[in-house]
């Protein structure tokens, strides 16, 4: 049965280097006692593995060994990397990391998107993607795969956004158009969600990491929402679940973006804040100009102690309060992880939210969840894209192929 | 490793289990060829699921065989079975089946839960459980466990009723209550949300079945919500997820029984469509006297065309999709199963509905979403109650003990 003998092999890869992932360095007599797999066919698997760069020898390791002392394996973060990138309201993002998710390059633009349309934003995009996979060919890395986040409902099949209402976005084919970036051709790309991949990062490594059931939210000029439901990221039936930005929370209240009333995002996003914080800069539905240089303002104005933008924060709280009570009572999390301005502004947000919380909520789950500020800043969707090509490297490490890979036929067999 | 080889044969009893249960009739050697195993492995597995009272031999079977015919193997519907039952506002349920998941039993009588109180409520439904057990011991057939189906927040590892608000229950030790009815000692009692057990009876068997992403919504006293994502259960971290009947949909709207005001269940709960239909019945916050006769009361008048009937049920109909879209933006599902008295109103409800969720949703998983009537009736969390103990027994065959199970040692080693 050849299928099932390369299925196997698949699986036996991912397990030896998940192994070495999370245990090394470790020798290969160490993997095959863990694995249950014989020593031979860890031979083999492992002069896989370092054929296609994804593991290397560090040495001989002594510790705790009996006899003669094996070679310690390790991750081989020299030649094959990730890389995540973000498209949002009003900056482009790129976080270049290895497979132990050490991050090798970490930038940030600020762009206006939502001024710039689909064309121009696409070109800034991969102008960003060749730079950053130059700057990784110097350091001898090449990305085994890019993650794009984008604020919307993404069609992941084809990599096209189906909607990103804040950048006002629709049916934009971002994985097609990126491959067509030079250096990006050969890399395979995905497109996903911003706050899903946000959250995936906040479950692999922010402030919940580990938390199997946490809700994670992003204040920027959206809000947007990811779900981590038993340990897995809630997408739906077509990978739109999590948009909690256009809930509606108040029947007949302002009109948003969306095109409808009365959404969440129209209560809690960043012009709702500027609004009441600063009104002398609100700007028009839903819009924020220089949302960067707004946010500083107004963390400014609230360590000079205005009272007007301390009440703005309150209120913003309040209604952050509201809206997480519907998701206490829908997702039963053990923590709601604040990201985007809500993290900057958590110290004040987080007491007014958790007093509206325990107002609203059902008793039980309101108890055991609280709300935590994200320390991954801005950047969360980025780090989380890139997490997400470093799990499918892992997954399947015959996805990886570098330039320098042994052809097949040169690999023992099993 | 005697621990891993107990862990192994467990998984491969499971294995072969389901493959008989999802595939039978078939041979010994149909099953050692899907499963991988050998036919001595194969041989030994199926004897103990015999003397487990799982798995029986149906005769020789000829069709599609080459050779000397196998002895065909099926699912021992003879002596093992499952029992789930339900208590909720008004009546209490059992339903029980064998490990096919045909129906053995299936039982309800009225019952005012409500105003009984807990102690004389846990009485009754120790009585139901009696009698359930006693009639499948006349039929041969030993329960391999009882869920209890409540609708409230459980404490799933202790079997406690944390709070049911519709039922006025706080802190009630119903599986340890139950354990003390003698005809169920012995048998393993887990206690579970009513909606979230529906939702899987409409995974497994319902109008939705095999649909990955689905939200349950049951129209009872209270309204309930259970969801599949990814085709799991949604439990949340303490498995109180899914109460979508207290969520907040009119901000200072009226007064609901769980202290709160403005939650869905005051919209579209049984209460608030007999105040509007048929007012002369109205009973007080949240509450219905005779619920059965007042929603058969209702689908009468409907039939004769009385028209405050039919825009009170038009008018639920709106709150229902407004709720809806929320759900939607949310979960992304692909499917919205009604059940309870939604189910009985489907034809003009779900028009209503449906309306109002086009009108406030996002696009693209709005289009993809439609409602469905389930048609389970009332019986839905029983029927999902007992699943759950089909699916365990399924997953951990020794988990299952027969007054006629032979000695371990008696079991051929694998």
């Amino acid at each position: 049965m050849p299928a099932d003998q390369a299925t196997v092999r698949r699986s036996n890869l991912a397990l030896v280097l998940r192994h070495v992932s999370t245990h090394g360095p470790c020798s290969r007599s160490a993997v095959a006692g863990a694995t249950g797999l014989n020593k031979a066919t860890v031979t083999s698997l492992v002069s896989e593995l370092q054929a296609r760069g994804l593991v290397k020898e560090m040495g001989p390791q002594h510790a705790g060994s009996v006899g003669r002392p094996g070679v310690a394996l390790g991750l081989d973060g020299s030649r094959v990397g990730a890389l995540g990138v973000e498209v949002n309201v009003d900056y482009i993002a790129a976080i270049a990391t290895d497979l132990a998710g050490r991050v090798l390059i970490d930038r940030r633009i600020g762009f206006d998107a939502m001024g710039s349309g689909p064309e121009r934003s696409l070109d800034e995009l991969a102008r960003m993607v060749e730079r950053t996979v130059a700057d990784l060919d110097r350091l001898g890395v090449r990305p085994a795969g890019i993650t794009v986040a984008v604020p919307g409902l993404i069609d992941t099949t084809t990599g096209t956004v189906v909607v990103a209402p804040n950048l006002g976005w629709r049916g934009v084919p971002v994985a097609e158009r990126l491959s067509r970036a030079g250096r990006a051709a050969g890399i395979p790309i995905a497109v996903a969600n911003d706050a899903n991949l946000a959250a995936l990062a906040e479950y692999t490594t922010g402030v919940a990491a580990g938390t199997d059931d946490l809700v994670y939210l992003t204040g920027e000029v959206g809000v947007g929402g990811g779900v981590i439901a038993g340990g897995r990221l809630l997408s739906g039936a077509d990978g739109f679940a999590g948009e909690v930005g256009h809930v509606m929370i108040e029947p007949d209240g302002e009109p948003c973006r969306c095109g409808r009333a009365g959404c969440w995002e129209t209560k809690v996003g960043l012009a709702a804040l500027v609004r009441m914080a600063t009104p002398e800069h609100a700007y028009g539905t839903g819009l924020v100009r220089d949302p960067e240089e707004r946010l500083a303002e107004i963390e400014q104005r609230r360590a000079e102690g205005d009272p007007r933008v301390d009440a703005a924060v309150a209120e913003v709280g309040r209604w952050l309060g509201l809206g997480a009570a519907m998701l206490v009572n829908i997702f039963n999390p053990r923590v709601i992880v604040l990201g985007g301005y809500f993290a900057r502004l958590a110290d004040r947000l987080i007491p007014a939210a958790h007093e509206e919380l325990a107002r609203a909520g059902m008793n039980g789950a309101i108890e055991r969840c609280h709300f935590a500020a994200s320390d991954l800043g801005f950047g969360a969707a980025a780090r989380g894209a890139a997490g997400v090509v470093v799990e499918r490297a892992l997954s399947d490490p015959t996805s990886i192929t570098v330039p320098s890979l042994v052809p097949p036929q040169n690999v023992p067999p099993a």
